[in-house]
């Protein structure tokens, strides 16, 4: 099951891919911005974030094909993401999914301005979605949302912050997750279901969606921390016991491995009874990537 | 005259001031970040892109009142490219408005983060404006391809490739700079007419308001040249001759003082006769902008 499953995700991610490279020549951008931009958006991942708002998407009753750009959006957010996490002035990453990260390879100034154009395009191409004027609207506008201060960036500046310091409590380690990763696994999840029609505030394809995404992404952050003790660095493409050696907090640190184990299981198990309202073939792989993401090794 | 018109911007800008102070307090915001935002964004400016916008929606028909969190959202646009472009590895600023800058007063990671949550923020307040969602689309898609890679980052991307080496041309230079300042303040004057309902291909407003903004962009940009070779450091807030000193390109370089103030007049004249189908306070104020664009002294 488990190899049949990441086929289905290799082939879901796949879609993404073909789709961002056809749309990645953008008319009139400078060349190396264009291919700083490019090497770090086409530089592999699973692709998680786009393929969530497309599976919920399809889950809840959209044509997968209109939520493409969109769902494209998501991982040029992403990327942009690990781009400046990766700055010398943030975690001084050198390898990113073993190759040179962006200002390695183009500097410094080309890899903040190529985060900063991924970050601008990706609300472009979301914006150009073709569904009802509302849903996007409100879908891009929970993706900004989750993507800004009170997000993503404020769950970045609590880690860069906490980061040697080893004074943050299991509560903030898990308020800071939920921030930093969590809030855009939600959002992609949310996007979908709102696109596809669902109220933004209270529609219960919404609230499923958000609830889902929620423990997907506790699950995949506790594996992660699990992985940095316990993974294989070839598989990771970056070096095990990374965060140790910064003193970083981490779930293994607070509960041990096995409690670590039972926690994300547990966050799994959550995801999957926001399914059981649903049928078909988004619904199955929703329900198989809750798994996988316990049982992933990389 | 120019007290009175002095006043009236003043006034205007006061406007988005109170606004922007009173919708700062992002939920759940970490302070360090909410602080470095706050910093930059009230850090002063004469607030002409959401000022453009605003008396662009005036005169062709909206509420203005309504425009106000579009309009803030542009002044958090330029502003997080004021922050990034500060930085050691872009221009490498200390000061910025007589302040230090953000790098420099919260060290480099938290102006990164303020940067990019500024730009992120900024799409949020866009997207919650109450007008028709077509329109909000229209406006925030033009806004979002403005500052992107193919307008304001790609300029920024082509400036730091070209300083020092003084090998751009004339007709470059005016490229780099309708994609670097004129672009962001093209999508301001557009948005407004796109919120009031215009067509943003076609729309006889949304012409007019390009053509506008498009003129007062290179008036603004030939006279920030003139400024920077004959203007006082205590008014502009900045080292006079800063451009001279590291062999930068500048419209004075290419054609003489008198030369770039004939160019600069021209392209005010030209914004104006944009105007010339309006009427009303929004007209006259705009009308009297695009020549004091050319007559200030900071």
């Amino acid at each position: 099951m488990n190899r049949e499953f990441k086929q289905e995700l290799a082939s879901r991610a796949k879609e993404i891919e073909d789709y961002l490279e056809s749309c990645l020549q953008f008319e009139g951008v400078p060349g190396e911005l264009q291919q700083a931009m490019e090497y770090s958006l086409m530089a592999g991942g699973k692709r998680v974030r786009p393929v969530l708002c497309l599976a919920w998407g399809e889950m809840t009753g959209a044509c997968t094909k209109d939520i493409l750009p969109f769902a494209s959006g998501l991982e040029m957010i992403h990327t942009y993401s690990l781009v400046h996490d990766d700055l010398p002035a943030m975690d001084n990453d050198d390898l990113r999914r073993g190759k040179p990260t962006s200002h390695k390879k183009f500097g410094e100034a080309l890899a903040i301005l190529a985060g900063d154009g991924l970050l601008t395009q990706a609300f472009a191409m979301m914006l150009k979605t073709s569904f009802p004027a509302e849903n996007v609207l409100a879908a891009a506008g929970t993706v900004a949302q989750a993507a800004g201060p009170a997000g993503m960036v404020g769950g970045q500046c609590i880690d860069m912050r906490a980061t040697g310091r080893e004074s943050m409590e299991l509560v903030d380690l898990k308020g800071m997750h939920a921030m930093k990763t969590g809030a855009l696994l939600r959002a992609a999840c949310c996007s979908g279901a709102i696109l596809a029609g669902s109220d933004p505030e209270n529609g219960r394809d919404t609230l499923n969606a958000y609830n889902y995404g929620s423990n997907i992404g506790l699950a995949f952050q506790i594996v992660d921390d699990i992985l940095d003790v316990t993974g294989d660095e070839k598989s990771l493409g970056k070096p095990v016991g990374s965060d140790e050696s910064v003193n970083k907090s981490t779930y293994p640190r607070f509960l041990g491995l096995e409690k670590s184990r039972e926690l994300a299981q547990t966050a799994a198990d959550e995801a999957k009874t926001c399914l059981r309202d649903y049928q078909g073939q988004g619904r199955d792989f929703l329900y198989r990537l809750a798994q996988y993401i316990v049982d992933r090794a990389s």
